[in-house]
């Protein structure tokens, strides 16, 4: 992915970058928090995702000639901050969460110091990514625990916009799939790419065996063969007698499927078949994949429900400025006066504090004023700080980019995981497994 | 936009071309459908969006060097195939509902005719633009007939992925939306942008009084104040002091809205600030701006709700073959066998019958095998013809694309939303407005 993400940005926010160059406050040091209020509709956790192409934005977060020719003529700022924006890379400091890291309300998730200018240009493109990746990543956890150890698949990439996709199919590794149906994600994340047939191969033949012969000579027995496009038994049937007893799976697209799983499932043995793997793809999500766990299902694949954070789109993350320097340069804690929403000014950093057994008990905020006064605490082996330097004086540290740093996102979550009470893995609605605490 | 869409693909799709070219299938002229079995959860009707930012990506749906090679090295397909795909560009004909049409179960939203290796290979692209874009117009359009002539901003870039939040600008102003916040949405698509400044711009500042006095020195007293950082009264009243009663308005984005708002009203008018605007943007979707229908606001911004669908992240679509030719060029009409999804196999042609009031009373669907034997009728003053001829032998028709496309899609979306029966208008779940006949 190339090109200016400058413009992915709401007006608003060079509008206050116009207003506050001309009386000077721009220029005041800033710290942006970006966190969750709450956790997206009764789950026990969240997991963070989004962080990794984050950075990768901010990199391309420049004003080319091109962008600040419409700016011009559309007149968004004044010609004099055009200039500033020509000029404009992100050169301060970014901590957070690591990526698949678990997370609760009020967890500082992203802390930005900058110059309120540069900082606040940042927050579409920072909620952007961390709230529609954090969604799903938070469903698609969800689903991997149901799963058992069962691989899943990602496949719905239809099922958002194209570039969603790409994202999903990220968000939804990093929280533990296995592999995606998405292209471009292979290539641009090196996520492993699956998929063999849909109905419109077994279509355009003239009959069901033609296909199957013609995908087995295409791709070997070990194929996957979709065997529900007319009758399931007479699939099952032609499928092995097409591939022989080595033919590699079946996929399921419809029906009710504890009892056509289990039914195929015999069928394939009776045939001796009996290393020829099931799965199953049917609107799936973690309820109907939970209610698969007694099936011989080998493995699942998942689309819309992933792909929409299973009814959380959004993970309801928002970006807020939490200290300044005044002109004396102290810094100053700021929060927005409100009845209904938290927030909490100052600096924050986090420790998740551990019993004797490892296992997660609570979300540890703490507060200060500003980098200086604030924040600190004495790591043990109670407590696990949670927030790392991603970017140093507008350099992003190399270990959270690309494919490797998807790989490593994924590798953490998977210790995390391990770390959650139990409880934290009951699918129906309740509080946060762990509570936050404000120090 | 620019770049290859060509890896926005779900990889069985290139492994079915590379199976289907061994075999010579293929090559077999071939029909596909887009169309959604049921609306979103509960609508009377649904509004297609997608269809301008589809043929865009149609054209740049080639496979350069970049992505052969990665495809080559990751064995996706045979090498023989790779050199067919190195060729392909969409050469086929598209005929389609026009963008900003109502739609409802069973319509016939797009129908793709060319070879079964040229057509089956856009099922994702299709479908991401089609899902996400038409999910976010049929929400968009409700929010805008609640709305009852107030404008509406959409603001919820940060509660979506980066860009399939330049796509939901577009479709929310294709549904009535007036304005966007997102940058990237004016750039490319011509629609109007609009937005002054956030919380932090009021706590950046000393006072209030100081952030007010910046903002009316940068962009006059016409602009807009948000009065709600700290007490709203409070700020009221300074707002009115710092920009003069000409202040043209103020922005609400928290508390209980009807109350608030009237008594804002009453202050502004008691402070001479009559012609004074009031905006609200606090977590609104098509409930609550119906709550608010006899309270004295101007204008609405509209943020999650909208860029999620409310409710229905994804409208539902697929993509299925209808017909093929066998291998006597005879055009076969198919359908997947189902007894829980309905498939009706054949081309469609469609059109909306209006009685003598010019109401919309039926959605007729013709289907035939094939485009000779099938889909022809005659329209007359009772039968409006839904479907235009998107693209003819590879090129799309230019009314259709870009900027104009969009504004002609709105201006479409207007005149259908006329036509529809009162009760398309109802906020509850109900059936769809106007049944589905196939004939």
């Amino acid at each position: 992915m190339t090109g200016s993400a400058a413009l992915f940005t709401d007006r608003y926010e060079l509008t206050m970058v116009d207003a506050a160059l001309r009386d000077g406050a721009a220029h005041r040091e800033s710290l942006f928090e970006a966190f969750a209020r709450r956790l997206p509709d009764g789950r026990r956790y969240g997991v963070v995702a989004g962080t990794g192409r984050l950075l990768e934005l901010i990199d391309r977060f420049r004003f080319e000639d091109a962008e600040l020719e419409w700016l011009r003529e559309n007149q968004v700022v004044r010609p004099e901050t055009l200039d500033w924006l020509a000029d404009y890379r992100f050169r301060g400091d970014i901590w957070g969460y690591r990526e698949g890291e678990a997370y609760f309300p009020g967890s500082p998730l992203l802390t930005i110091q900058a110059s309120f200018a540069e900082a606040v240009m940042l927050e579409t493109v920072v909620l952007s990514t961390l709230n529609y990746d954090s969604s799903v990543a938070s469903a698609a956890a969800r689903m991997v625990s149901v799963a058992l150890g069962r691989p899943i698949a990602e496949m719905g990439s239809r099922r958002t916009s194209e570039r969603a996709a790409i994202a999903a199919a990220r968000a939804a590794f990093i929280a533990g799939f296995d592999a995606t149906s998405n292209l471009e994600a292979g290539r641009t994340w090196g996520i492993p790419t699956m998929g063999t047939a849909a109905h419109a191969f077994t279509l355009l033949h003239d009959s069901e065996e033609d296909a199957f012969r013609a995908q087995v000579e295409a791709f070997g027995p070990k194929t996957t063969l979709l065997i529900d496009t007319y009758d399931i038994t007479r699939g099952v049937e032609l499928a092995v007698e097409v591939a022989g007893p080595e033919l590699g799976a079946v996929r399921i697209d419809s029906g009710d499927l504890p009892t056509v799983v289990a039914a195929v499932r015999e069928q394939l043995d009776s045939l001796g078949a009996v290393n020829t793997r099931i799965t199953v793809t049917s609107d799936l999500d973690e309820f109907t994949i939970a209610g698969l766990s007694a099936a011989p299902v080998d493995s699942y694949g998942v689309g819309t429900a992933v792909v929409t954070g299973s009814g959380s789109p959004a993970a309801g993350m928002v970006y807020k400025l939490v200290a300044r320097r005044d002109d004396a340069g102290e810094w100053v804690a700021v929060a927005k006066a409100s009845t209904h929403k938290i927030s909490v000014g100052g600096r924050k950093n986090a420790a998740r504090r551990l019993d004797s057994t490892r296992t997660a008990r609570e979300e540890l905020v703490f507060v200060g004023d500003g980098p200086e006064g604030a924040a600190e605490f004495e790591p043990d082996d109670e407590l696990r700080p949670l927030m790392v330097h991603l970017v140093s004086d507008g350099v992003a540290d190399p270990a959270f980019l690309g494919a490797e740093g998807t790989r490593a996102a994924r590798a953490h979550r998977a210790e995390v995981m391990q770390e959650l009470p139990i409880e934290a893995f009951r699918l129906g609605r309740g509080e946060p497994v762990i509570p936050t605490t404000y120090r």
